[in-house]
Parts: C-alpha cells; sequence; structure tokens
C-alpha cells in the first residue's frame, strides 16, 4: 500500500488542524439526543458568523456538489433564464445543472485563466430582459482565479436577478457577507479555506430565495436534494429532514471555532498574504502564473502554467512519492495546462508550510531535469511574508 | 449545555467502538492521493465481503436515505408497477419515492408491529401482473421487527421481480447474501448494526439492477443521486463523480475490518443473542414486546409497547438524564406507542451494555412510579445469555 | 494476542472518560515552549483546586509509588522514628521506605481488613515519645478499606508530629483538606478516583514538610527521588528538574479540569454513592464484604471475602475472557482471599458501569457453579442509588 | 494563553507523528491485564530489535534521566574509579551521580565543541589502573555532537571495562549495537530520534552489566531507581514493580513499530540526511557550526555557534511567536553560545519540516536586522538532499 503522504496541499479536501480531527473523534451522538440538537443548533449560528450574515443558513450533509445541485434543483424550473458566468470548469458545470432542470441557459464566458467583468454582466442582463438568475463561482478553484463577487452581486441587484453563488473555495479566502453582497443562495465547503474535513454543504439563503424556492412549481421537498426540507424540519420544526453525518458536524463546528477565535478579517488576511507569498514565490523561479492578472489570483491554490517541456505527471509524482507533498493537477478541460499548490486552510495557509512545499516544489523540479535555483521562490515567498506575526 | 450523554442506545446513530473513532481521526487525504484511491478500493472489496456478495458495491458518500432515493430515483420510472411491502414506517415511507419518480404502487400491508408473509407476496405478485419492483425494508427500526428478506426474494425471482431493499439496519443482523437471497439492489448503512459512523450509503447492485438502471428511460446520471455515476466513475474509470467523505471512508474501513476479524457468522449471531436477551429482559418486566410474535423480532433494536400509564418522554427524559442512557422513542405513526432500547453494532451489542441499559431502564421505570422489580430484567437478560464468549 | 477488554474495572489504572485520552492525544510540545510552561503553571493551580489547598503541589513524572519513596527520601532520616500505621498491605510496605531510609519504625496495626483507630494511635504517640512522623494511607486499595484520615490528623497535629499520606485513591474518593486535616505530604494518583492515566505523582507539600526538607542531614536534591529539586526549579525559578511527560500532563490537567467542573462535593458524593451501591448489590447476591464493618469501606472498590468453594482466577477468568470485563484480584498477603470491584474515577463510578460490572459479576458466578440469583446484585445496588441524577 | 507551535523542532521532546498520538489514546488497560502483559512483552521484543540486541531491555518508568541515575545508582558504589568523558553539559553532569554515589570521577574532557579522541581514553585507562566504569555520552545534544562510541567501546573492552552509555538522542540517529560495539548498559529516550513521546527510559543491560549489579554492596532494589527490580520481576516473573504508565507504553510500541517498519538502517540513513542537509543549509548563510569538525555532529540538532551581535533570545522568539516554530536555546553552561535546530525523529527528520525551518530561521534572522539572503538555506539544504526518496 502507498504511504500516506507527509503534507496534503491539494485543491481540497486538504490537511486540518491536529484539533478538528480530536473534535471529530468525540462520541457520536444520537441525532435527537438533547446535546446534539443544541450542538446542531449552536453550529448553526457560528456558521451564521463566519458567513457574516443574518440569513438563515443551512447544513447539508453531503459535500459542496450536494449544495450546488440542491440550490439548482430548487430554483430552476423549465424555461427560466440563467445568466451563467464562465471563467473556468467550475462555472461551466453549471451549465449541466440548469440543462437538467430545464432552465435556459444564457453563457457570459471569458478563458479559464481570466475573470469576469461586472460590466459585461451588465450588458448581458441589459440584453436579455427576463433573467430570473444569475450563477456564479466566486472562486475558481481549477483555474486558481476569483470573480469580483461583490461587484457582480450589485450589478444583480439593479435588475432584481436573484444569485446562485458557488463560493465553496470562497468562504474564508474573502470577507463576503451575503446581505451586502447580494448572495441570495451562497454555497460553501469546509473542506477549502475553512480547512475543515469535506462531507457537508455550507448554504447562506436569503428571504427572497426561500420565497422563491416555495413559490416555485413543484417545489422541492421529501428530497435529500432538498434544502425547503431543511427549512421545513429543522428551521421550523427543530428535527431533521433525515440523520445529520454527526462526526462531520463536529469537526465543522471545530473549523467554525478555530476561525472566529481567528477573527473573520484576520482570517481572510492570513489566507491572501500566504496565497500573494506563494505567487512571489513561483514568479521568482520564473515560473507563469495561470492566471491572466495576478489580482484576480485565488487565494486558495496557486495555478501555474505548466513549465514547457515538462508534464504534470512528473512534478506532481516526484512530489509525491519522493518528497511525501502531494498537490493538485489541472481538472477537466485544463488537465495537463497547469500545476495548483495549495494552500487552502489555516493548517496550510502558513509561512512554515508554505515554506516546505514551495521547497519541495524546487526540489522536484530540478530532479526531473527543469533549471531552478533552488531556494529562489521559497526566499521569494519568504519575502514577501514581512510582517507576518502568528501572535497578532 | 446538556451534557454528552454516557450511552448512546438509540436507533441509530449509536456509540462506536472507540478504534473506529481513532481511525476516522486519520490524517485527511485528498481524494486523489495514490493511497486514497487504495484505501477506497481496499474498503469496497471489504464492503463485498461483509455483504457477502460478488455483486459490484458501490458507497455513495450521504446517510442511507440518499442510497433509497438513488434507489428509487435511478430505477422508477413513470408507469412502472412496484409491490411495496408495509410493515412499518419506513416501508410506508418508500411509497412517497416511488410516487415522487411516477411508479405505481401496489401495496401489501400488514399492522406496524407485524411481519410480511411470503405468500401474500406470491398472492400479490399473481393478482398483479406487470409487477416491475418489488420494495421491501429487510429490519423496519421504527417498529424492531425484521420481514422475512430470503423468503420473500425467492418468491420475486419467481416472478422476475426485481428487489429493491431496504437493510439499512439489517446488514450485520442476519447473514444476508444478495446473490443468493435475490437482492438486486440493497442499501445498507455503517451506523447500525456494523456500528459506523453515519454519512454513508452502503450498496449492493446485481448486474440486473445496474442493466435495468442503463436502460431506463433517462437513465440517472450526473446528479448526487446518481448510483450509475458511480459506476462510470469509480467502478470504470477509478475516479470520482465528487470529493468522498474521507474520514467517513476512514471509519467505515475500520468497521468492515472489525466486521470481518469477528466473522460474519460470528457477527451476526452475537448481534441476535444479545437482541433475544433483551427480550428475555424486557418480558421479565412483564412487559409486552412490541411485535406480534417474538420470531420477527428485529435485532438491530427492542420494540416495547408503551406500559400503560407512561409516557415515552417520561422514560425517555428519565434514563438520559438522570442516568445518561439514551434511547429511542417510536417514530412518526409509532410516536407515543412504544419505545425502543438499542443494542445494534458490536459497541452496543455485548452483555456489560444491555445489563447497564436494562438496568437505567428499569430504575427509571422505578422512579416514575412504575412497579418493577429491579433487576429483574437484568437478570432474565443474563440468564439468556448463556453460553455467550468473547473470547471464542 | 489477547483482545483489549471491553470494561476496565480494576483496583487501577482504570478506564478513562473519552474526552481525556482525546485530551493526551494533543501535540507533544517542548518543555520549555511558552505555551506548555503556562499549561504546567495552570494545571498546578487546577491541582491546588483538586486537593483543595493552598499549599504548594508538585506533580512528580512518574507514577504514585516515585512520590512516596521521595516523601520517605526527602524527610526520613537515620535514626528518625515513624508511626506507621498498617491497616493492609501498603501501610505494611511502607515500613520498607523508612526501613531503607534509616527511620526507626514503630508499627500501630490492625487486620487488613480493619482501619486504624485514631485513639489507638493517640496512645501510640503517647507510649512514643519524640515520634517524628506518622505515615499513613488513606485509602487501602488493597483491603478496599480507608482510614480515618481528618481524626488521625488532627491526633498528630496534638502531638507535633508531620504526616506522610499516600492518599493515592483517597482524592476524589473523600473531600480531604491537607490544612484543616493536617496532611504535611499527601500523595495522590491521577489514575485512581481522578480517572486519569498512569505516570504521575500529585502531591501536596506543607510549608512545614519544606523546611523539614531543607534542614535535615543531606537534603534530598539531585535525583528523580527529590521533592525540593521541584521547588528549587519549578516553584522558585519555573524551569523543569528533567523532562517532564507532556502528554500525562495534558491527561492530568483535563481530569482535573473535569472534576472541577462537576465540583468536588459533587464528585466525591457521587464516588462514595457508587461505592454504597455496590456494596449493597454484593450482600444482596450472599457474599461478604472484605472490611470488617461497612463503614471503613474504601470508595475506589468493592473488597469481597472469597467465597467458599471458588478461586480467584475462576472469577477473574470468567469475567475477563467470557464477558470482557477486567477487575482485580487480591494483592500480596491478601492474594486469593478476597476479590475487588473497581468503581473509581468519574468513567467508573456511574450506574450504567457499576449495573454492567454487578451483572457479569453474577453471570460469572453462575457460570462457574456458585448459586446466585442473576439480577439480584444488580437491583440491590439500583435500589441503592435512589436519588442519583446525572443532571443535578 | 499563549498558543502552541505550529513545529515543536526542539532539542526534545519534539513533534510526533500522529499516529503516535491515536496510537496513545487507546484505552487504558490495568497492567495485569492479560491484553496488557501480552502488550508489554511484545514492546520489549520491538525495542530489541530497535536497540539491535539480544541483551535484556528494560523499560522504566520514567523520562531518561531516571535510567541514568537508576545507572549509577546501581552499579556504582564507594570508590569505584570511573572515568568520565566530558564533551559536553551532559557528560559533565554525570559527574554528579559519580559522586552522588560515592564514585572517585577520573575526567577526560574536551571542549564543548568537540569529541572524545579513543586514543586519548586508552591513554587514560592506562594511566589510571583500576577505572572499573567509563561514562560517555553518545550524542550530546547540548552541544549538537556526538562521540566516537563503538570506537570507545573497543577500548573499554580491551580493559575490561564495563561501560555506561547515554545515548538518549543516539539511539536511532546511529547504527548502534550493544554487542558489537561493548555497551553494556546504554540508556535512550523515546523522545528524541525515534520520534515518541517523554516519560520513559530505554535500557540495555549487557549479562556483565546484570552481574554487576546483583554483585556490588547492597545491590539497589526495592526503588524506584533500581533496574534490578526489573529484572526480577518483569523479566523473571513476568510481573510489575510498580504500575507501568499505559498510555506511554502505547505510544512507544507505536514508534518502535514504526521505526522497524522502516529499518533501522534507512532510518538512521535518513536521520542523518536530514542532519547533513541542515547543516549545509546553515553554513549556505554564512553561519559558523557549533561543532569544531563537521564530522562530529550530532544527528538529533544542528547546533550553531550565536551569530555576533544577536542573542538567542532575539532568534528564538521571533521564530516561536511571529512563525509558531519553538527551537531549543543552549543549555546549561552553553546557554547564549549556541542555538540549536532540531530535527530528530521521523516527524521531523523529513526535508519538508527542514525546508520550513530553515525558511523561518532566515526569515526571522531578516527580521531582527542580521543580513542573509532569504532562501539561501534552504536551496542548499534541499541541494544537499539529493537523492531523498521517501518511497525508497
Amino acid at each position: 500500500m502507498t504511504k500516506p503522504p507527509r503534507l496534503n496541499l491539494a485543491a481540497g479536501p486538504v490537511d486540518v488542524m491536529p484539533e478538528t480531527l480530536r473534535d471529530m473523534a468525540k462520541p457520536v451522538m444520537y441525532h435527537y439526543d438533547p446535546a446534539f440538537k443544541e450542538f446542531f443548533a449552536h453550529t448553526c449560528a457560528l456558521l451564521q458568523q463566519v458567513f457574516r450574515t443574518q440569513y438563515d443558513v443551512v447544513i447539508m450533509q453531503g459535500e459542496a456538489i450536494l449544495g450546488l445541485e440542491a440550490a439548482a434543483a430548487s430554483l430552476i424550473r423549465p424555461g427560466d433564464k440563467v445568466l451563467n458566468l464562465v471563467s473556468g470548469v467550475f462555472g461551466k458545470w453549471f451549465e449541466f445543472f440548469i440543462d437538467k432542470f430545464g432552465g435556459h441557459t444564457i453563457e457570459l464566458a471569458v478563458p479559464y485563466n481570466d475573470a469576469i467583468d461586472p460590466n459585461e454582466v451588465r450588458k448581458a442582463l441589459n440584453a436579455n430582459p427576463g433573467v430570473k438568475y444569475l450563477s456564479v463561482v466566486h472562486s475558481e478553484t481549477p483555474s486558481g482565479t476569483h470573480n469580483p463577487l461583490k461587484e457582480i452581486g450589485a450589478v444583480c441587484k439593479e435588475f432584481g436577478v436573484l444569485t446562485l453563488v458557488d463560493t465553496v473555495s470562497g468562504l474564508g479566502a474573502e470577507l463576503l457577507s451575503p446581505e451586502e453582497w447580494n448572495l441570495d443562495v451562497a454555497i460553501a465547503g469546509p473542506q477549502k479555506c475553512l480547512g475543515g474535513t469535506p462531507g457537508l454543504s455550507l448554504i447562506s439563503v436569503s428571504p427572497v430565495a426561500w420565497e422563491r424556492m416555495e413559490s416555485v412549481a413543484n417545489p422541492l421537498r421529501g428530497s435529500f436534494l432538498s434544502i425547503l426540507d431543511w427549512r421545513d424540519a429543522w428551521l421550523k420544526e427543530n428535527r431533521f429532514p433525515y440523520t445529520p453525518s454527526v462526526n462531520e458536524m463536529y469537526a465543522l463546528e471545530s473549523v467554525l471555532r478555530q476561525t472566529l477565535a481567528v477573527g473573520m478579517e484576520r482570517f481572510v488576511e492570513r489566507q491572501q498574504a500566504i496565497a500573494r507569498a506563494c505567487r512571489a514565490g513561483v514568479k521568482a523561479l520564473g515560473l507563469k502564473l495561470w492566471p491572466v492578472r495576478e489580482e484576480i489570483a485565488a487565494s486558495c491554490v496557486t495555478a501555474i502554467a505548466m513549465p514547457d517541456g515538462l508534464t504534470d505527471a512528473q512534478i506532481r509524482d516526484t512530489m509525491r512519492h519522493r518528497y511525501g507533498v502531494m498537490i493538485s493537477p489541472g481538472y477537466g478541460d485544463l488537465h495537463g495546462k497547469l500545476i495548483r499548490l495549495g494552500h487552502m486552510g489555516p493548517a496550510q495557509a502558513h509561512p512554515t508550510i508554505l515554506a516546505a512545499q514551495l521547497a519541495v516544489f524546487e526540489r522536484a523540479l530540478k530532479d526531473i531535469g527543469y533549471p531552478v535555483q533552488l531556494g529562489a521562490g521559497v526566499g521569494a515567498a519568504m519575502a514577501a511574508l514581512d510582517g507576518w506575526d502568528d501572535a497578532a
């Protein structure tokens, strides 16, 4: 059997804090145990703080793809016009859900190394009257880019368009706010920038979105895909539509608590600082970032255009097998075009782990014959971390 | 905050072995880490052994209700005749899924304290030509009863009817075999008799069921509900349709390994022996079992008809708050009519925990004024455990 | 390999709370890490609260026998008269230490099923002028008895005799107070009634005892046995005489915190209530308690005179191998004369575990042919627990 | 409260593998549980393999200073001539034990940045007839140096001098062999190069050493310091002289098992390769190693002469508080003269962690105004790791 890696610095799930694993390993409670029900409510309250929202939050018991499908299934009905913003694989993928539930997709696309321009959104909405929903990926993990969600949300507000937001790897990477940013349904994952374990969808739902879910034809109820079930059961009656994943909830509460102990502002700053330093390191090695402009680079992973003459597998296998460091390849259409250094979540987003990753990355490049000055990337990254302070 | 219980002896999720929690707390691997992919494959192989099958197994990443809905969604199409066996709340509930996907339900029902007679199944199939599917709950956790699944499966074979089996709390309670028992799609949960954590659906799929899923109108693909996605992705291409719940998989592998270390035959015998002893204890207290005949009593929980003059809440709250023992009430239509002592899974299905439970049950009955001779139930249960041997 | 037991209900070390093990498994810190030094100081402060003392406390890094030897080695010098109270194996054993360090032992002994009468202590001190130290075992775990420590301490105060107290299994069993009870050096263990892990000695030291340690000939310094080293290093200079057992400290802090969350008074009451109930159960089985009077029975274990015609091994092996319950035999001179049911510490001292233990005890007695009415002991024990309330 | 560090790279105790902590957290067994006794015996057998010896091994239940004092206390009697080799603080410290037990110390000393020359040992033994014992520190953790233990052992063999060896941080750093290297009593610690938790002394005892312990005046028995007690009790009678630290044993077994899974040869090579790389990194930063010659540099820590104009506290506090990396200062007489980068044990002795440490070290130097080219040390270290392969 292959040995586990030393460092899991992939695109998620990733290494989590030891405390999170200890908390996850608490004895299993029955979901209707009074102590568990209090715990679940408490966790939802923490999640609202992390989302910085007063909106209802729903924790669905499957990884974020469940939340994304559930949002589409709950809202999109045959003939609904959906403006789908596509700046990467995940954005494109959402079209599948729009189609699946009978929606009519209007696509606003940019190359997969670029980000959506909010003005183009305005143009598209002007050009396409009657758009009901806008769907957008906040942080395109496969591309290592992020879209200007706040500005896009503002445009949607002008048009009264309801927003479906994949912020799976965005929550914790930017200081978002569903109310201020006009996010109607925002779906996040615990296993990305929050540094939790995979297996849950974290959803913030605006009052307007609730109304819509209830007023569409055939409201989606009685299904693992139903968000309304959670409203009817948990939010209204303090019962569960089905058995929650008790230990995943323990892990979630742990990461939410840890996140809030740092403070959302500082949490996000740290995440961004490490991403910035990672990019500095990569550039110092003479490599090219995949995103077309650095200001659209994501905070969760740093995507690097594949260096000439190298293959993804060469780099990754060397890092994984010789040095025990797992990183992610390009995904879907981007496979082979880039590799991604991961730094999402508090266990990863730290100078120590960034240095370890870049040092092994450099070493692997050298092993496979790519000319690189060992230490150059690490040095530049550490230089960029001027002012870092764990104790602050 | 309410303190966690001492013993979680509910109807699931329940207390698990400490080893399971330690294994669950292993560092999170990226799902495409080579070590994780090997681990996932290895876990599937163990699951086949626990299911005692050569059929493909699929591990869906949500608790068993996901597997049940997925089975219905994958197979039932508008107009399909489904013979739905109803001997309890869960059996009745499945009708909702049949309806949801357009099936035509033919119901064969018995009171919720009884079990289905295989001869009645034969009669119903004779009376209703063209039935495509039979749906049945193996172990009706809410009623504390089980149906004669083997015999029912044999009848279905005669008629060429495909079987959809909810064995969520049946796997580990009886020595089933999908091939011999003619189970086409059998859905189990790790958090019941296997004593694992909740959050996964364990599914055994016959070749005929695969063919059917692929040949129905609009085969279900591209959804969290899709079983075919797992065939296309994992079974054929060794990739995942979406991110699996890594730590839930660790916990599952652990319980499968523990189960097989005991041996399926012995594992099931132990489960049944404890259930038998529990019933002996309950009867010795002068209480009435809920199941109409003892031979249909389930092995996962012992359902007790509510003693006259007592309420469910009185008993359960006293057990939970004064003595830290969590048990389950009646569920759905059965709420208030019965209570359920739990003994599912290796952490519970043991003389020590059974004795603890019965002693606290007796004590709570006395506390709330029900006449009971303290020790009578425990004594009868322990007497029934003649021959028990951990070391055997 | 023999499987681990289900329940470890021995005379210590015993089952601990799952929380304690999770806390023990925190990452290892360097002992001079600022976080660890704060943690160590915090743990000492908690220990003072558990000891209910303002005296200095010292945590030596080896199980309690280290603390006992250290106390003797630090105080007793050639020719010192020591009144050694002997009511059991451990009391007698202390004479070895007195001899080792040149002391002159004056023994006040009672049979090993009895306790010391404080009046006899007064008589002995009157009859032996010049006694410097009195050594006494508070809770004689091997005999399942306890001595009237408070009253003995008061007598010593009259005579100005310094007390060396083995309260290894006494701390947490009675509401002691070094100041009020006149205990000069009191040595406890985390792995008994506090329900911690073995590997540390917990010592409370009076100012007079400190003075004595420093003023004796050749004060003991520079040794693993030195208590003064801890004063010189930790208490005065905030450094360690040697590397502390970091993870044992984590576990200790956890149990101290858990103990104080219950509250010392209630903690002790629960311990005593369970012991009382255990004795009620044993007597109901027609067995004879080993202690000559019930009021001297210890709270940590219940010692039972060996039933006629049975051997210790028969009972214990049956309980351990068939039912996975580990209890303790007689120790030293008492081997074969008694067996001991354990109920020390919060994981054990609970109605659930007591019931489990008694049920298995009864069952094992029956298995080996001893006439017993199954359930009689459990019933009597549960009857004795009238008023128990976890939530109180 | 100060937060725990991210990386504990001190001079021990240090970060351990997550697996070790999970194993440590297994339920506490009674030490006379049959399963624990088998486990203890099994652990001793593994320890013999790690020590590469057929000699008896003894596991004393306190950190290594206990084993060192115990060895002296067990063997040295008044008037015994002991040749004490001093190349550092720990070597010098042993003189205290020689004195304590009445021995006559003959010192062979070198500066604390140098190592003992075996020829000087021969000269000293020639010049001092009647020397009974030679005491030597294999790996001087405070100096970051090691002595040529094999050659020193060979000289002692010529003279029939019994050797007392402090290999606390040497076991796992070199491929030693008590038989081949003529080590009579060798004391190691689990918390150094084996990467375990602190709290145990691991001792290998030659037959000659056993004879001597039994034949000296007043053989040391009946004490926490007694090695003979373990022979009499555990090795001869399969019982314990006192309660072992059950969870420390779990952790020890885990690290021994992990070590042997790597294989001793490879384990040691990895340890040495990382130490070599660390030195390369330090030199590339223009800093001076503390050891006078690189071939005497230890594998457990890299001692660096304090750079001009800096203080120990500046460097360490910056690393610890700003970047969460804990390293060790100079110890005792060496305080302020050096700092020590730690890389002992499998969790640390890896390219990832070495890179993290050096990167933070560089960053901290820069923060406090020392001229350093960020990345230079990391790069040189990684260059020195040519050929490293986790998968090999």
